[in-house]
């Protein structure tokens, strides 16, 4: 089934202890579509400037990747410059040039109106509840954010937090938004307002979802070198939702097979900078992952 | 099977943001002993002050803990004192009074000399060579260790750790013994000195298992509300050993069984002060909330 994603192709520049990399293609739009092409058909609704290197895109259509919802306007492309220490799971923002980006609004050609799978990626959460109402027919609509909108647009958040299914967000985040230290206090108060799951995405320590049929959770896939964890939860993303729009259905069952396919393919994100590794990812690695991971969490008898 | 543990029988007083408890019973061979007394017979090896409660050996006594090797001598017991915020990964020691414990050496009565199931707990390394000494039959031999030996008795620690088959100890610990940030690696330096497996502790993140037939993972048991972290990781241990020694096999299969049942008899720990929920643990409630564990994380299908 179809899959949209509306956020940001963009170009970063990354510095983390294992190198360094200028301009390199990235933005939430792009590891997640990357990442659900491994499963799934993908259309991208974005914006980057008339500077924005024609190979980027050649590659992202060599995917399969539908770029007809993807504006191209004069003026650069969104920059963001970004470092890490050791402690690969907290980025420190140098730099961020929103440039074209400043002044984007979804605009989602008329053939996507019928997108069954879309993903809401890191962006104002105003924009995100313009993409929902260009979405009435949607069969899962999903949302990341950051810290930044939960100081910044706390009420508008909540509104298109009400409005999706899914929510994915990170351990800190998850407590910033409801002011409280305990993470099962904090995701009933996210699910009170509407959605059905909440993935809670912890780095390295794995993720936990929080659903109808109460918790699963899973590890990270352990990397003995982690180069560069930027587009982890977007790859994450990618895979959890490009497995779901693969198996057509949505149940306690399909949920956690797709949890364990994001974390495996955003494992691969994070051995290179970019999506230097992540772009060379087989279906076949995936699957020899997926299968390392049942043994790693898998016990039985009594 | 028969268990023993060597380590320290105290009084703890503790404060974290959910409240304050003054000189309770603690020490890492009590909540080990409690632990692994729920799936079989334990020995303790340590030592008391004359000042010790009496009510606090009635309890151990009352649960079949073999006290026979529990010196009691004049003068007064080991007092831990210390604070946790609200990050209740990281205890923040107030006070240590060794007293009785300084001049300890732990002599094990000759009918303890048979012990199949060995648990050194957090003590100066060469005190658990002493004991290693004096138990030639043991069938699994295990050791906790803290930062504080790893810097100031780096070598016995070493030799110690090169004489065991188990090593526990939290993620921090692994980590700067081996000098490196990647877990993964750290466990190689570990287990390249010659124990079978080790048990790396995560807290409220779980553990993981760096064994010969690979890692394992599991989650901590997801709790709203935890008071005092004090005693997890030896109630890990307590669990984990004893239903090993319930077992009476030590296969990849029961050693995961054994680190789920040491993550959910932890789980009670932490919801109260001392072992002040330990024990009213029944055996049941550690089933319901092992097969609860197994819901967590299971998934099938490819």
């Amino acid at each position: 089934m179809s899959i949209l994603v509306v956020g940001s192709v963009a170009l970063d520049t990354v510095e983390t202890p294992f190198g360094r990399v200028t301009n390199a293609l990235g933005g939430s739009a792009t590891y997640f579509s990357v990442a659900a092409s491994l499963f799934a058909p993908v259309s991208v609704v974005a914006v980057v400037g008339t500077d924005f290197p024609a190979e980027h895109l050649d590659f992202l259509g060599s995917r399969g990747i539908d770029l007809s919802g993807l504006q191209v306007q004069s003026g650069e492309s969104f920059r963001w410059s970004g470092r890490y220490g050791f402690d690969l799971n907290q980025a420190e923002t140098l730099d961020t040039q929103l440039n074209v980006f400043a002044a984007f609004h979804p605009h989602l050609p008329s053939a996507f109106a019928d997108a069954e799978f879309v993903f809401l990626a890191n962006i104002d959460p105003e924009l995100q509840l313009e993409v929902l109402e260009q979405i009435p027919n949607a069969k899962l609509r999903a949302l990341d954010t950051m810290n930044f909108w939960i100081e910044s647009k706390r009420a508008a958040l909540a509104r298109t937090m009400s409005k999706v299914d899914v929510i994915t967000m990170n351990e800190a985040e998850v407590r910033q938004f409801a002011g409280t230290s305990s993470l099962i206090a904090a995701a009933r108060t996210i699910l009170s307002l509407g959605p059905k799951a909440l993935v809670v995405k912890k780095g390295e320590y794995g993720c936990t979802v929080f659903g109808p049929e109460g918790f699963f959770f899973t590890p990270a896939y352990p990397l003995e070198e982690v180069r560069d964890p930027t587009g982890a939860g977007d790859s994450f993303a990618g895979g959890f939702i490009g497995y779901l729009a693969k198996s057509k259905t949505i149940t306690d069952g399909t949920i956690r097979r797709a949890v364990v396919h994001g974390s495996v393919v955003a494992s691969f994100t994070v051995e290179d900078f970019s999506i230097n590794r992540l772009r060379q990812v087989s279906p076949a690695e995936v699957a020899r992952r997926y299968d390392e991971f049942r043994n790693f969490v898998h016990f039985d008898g009594p």
